[in-house]
């Protein structure tokens, strides 16, 4: 059975790295001694060591042991032969390159199809959508393919952000991104705010977490849907 | 004589469209009696023909014919004769697509090259530097390649915004943002904040405008540049 969690965010304000996930995981993980984490995101430009290292810290806390995908010699055996996996955040242009330039990203998504655990946060979470389009993340190295996994039928778009009323900034809000996105797709979008995620149980595909989700159809106003809402478009 | 200038934003909060720019750009476009708009960025997903309306309003104020590209059953000759030049703002994935797809990006850069004015605002100010890698936008449309005209020798961050020092929100600050992208580039980045241009006059570069601009140099902080001063990295 397919069993995904979509994080917005990794670590919510004032908070531990992953501290208010940490409750779910160990359920999510049930079973599982060792996972493969994918740091290619690299946010802040960290090196994949020492992501791998931040989350081998937090991981150790539920019994669960981190190996970085990036260690092995060969990537989709490791990924052939995972228990469980986790993608981190950062930079999803760069993580999306890697995977396809390392004919990864087909492997990675037949195994969670099969029923292999998969955790994302963030541009980790943007994956598991149809495409990378709804990303916020700045274009810093050009990917072969905007295709992603796939794992669920719409994109996410994490760190979901309101206009803010008092800005007194001409750059564009999230939700006129998102309106330009469908004048050119139809692809629906969950804009995901932090604290929310996307639980999927096999074909159950449920909104979860601490905020209401906005969501956005082509040629439909956008809508607000309250946690524990299944996504069924 | 090169004659660009790439402004961080068409509008100022509270004020009209390019009211704060239109003092520059009668001398600007000095004895030009009618210029071509390029309207492919389509902000909001607004039409080619409602975006060229728009702009023709403002230039009639300073007796400024506008046409826009997209009316022209050539685009390439009409690029070839024009007198001068307006590509507007919107979503920078977009533009650079269709100026790839139209086999206009080349042809445009050589006029420009050889003198003919050209003005620039946010997306239209993206693609004077040497790729669109430092766009803010979503990437909605995938471009058949992130290179753009490199007009000046380094890529422009538009609607450059500083960290929010009271921000709760985990999004990555541009700060980070283009941090993360000179782990992988070396091109200079400025960070342009709205209010301010950046102003080619043959082979002198500055920073003009209300507001200091941000540099950005791989592998050294960043630091801040009055306006006024000349881009000489």
């Amino acid at each position: 059975m397919k069993n995904v969690l979509l994080a917005s965010t990794s670590t919510l304000f004032g908070e531990e790295y992953l501290a208010y996930l940490l409750p779910e995981l160990s359920g999510f993980f049930a079973g599982v001694s060792e996972i493969v984490f994918i740091p290619f995101a690299r946010p802040g430009g960290i090196s994949h060591d020492d992501y791998t290292e931040k989350v081998r810290e937090v991981f150790a806390t539920i019994g669960i042991k981190v190996r970085g995908l990036h260690t092995f010699a060969e990537p989709e055996t490791a990924i052939a032969e995972a228990e469980g996996f986790f993608t981190g955040g950062g930079n999803t242009f760069l993580l999306v390159q890697q995977l396809h330039d390392l004919k990864l990203m087909e492997t990675l998504k037949q195994r969670v199809e099969s029923g292999i655990p998969y955790l994302g946060t963030s541009a980790g979470s943007n994956i598991g959508g149809v495409n990378m389009k709804n990303t916020n993340d700045m274009p810093i190295v050009y990917p072969s393919d905007f295709t992603t996994m796939g794992l669920v039928p719409f994109n996410i778009n994490a760190h979901y952000l309101d206009p803010d009323p008092t800005s007194t900034h001409n750059g564009e809000t999230r939700e006129t991104r998102i309106k330009e996105f469908h004048v050119f797709n139809d692809t629906p979008v969950v804009g995901l705010r932090e604290g929310s995620w996307v639980s999927v149980k096999g074909k159950v595909v449920r909104t979860k977490g601490s905020k209401p989700s906005r969501i956005f159809l082509a040629g439909m106003a956008p809508y607000e849907l309250e946690s524990g809402s299944l996504l069924n478009f």
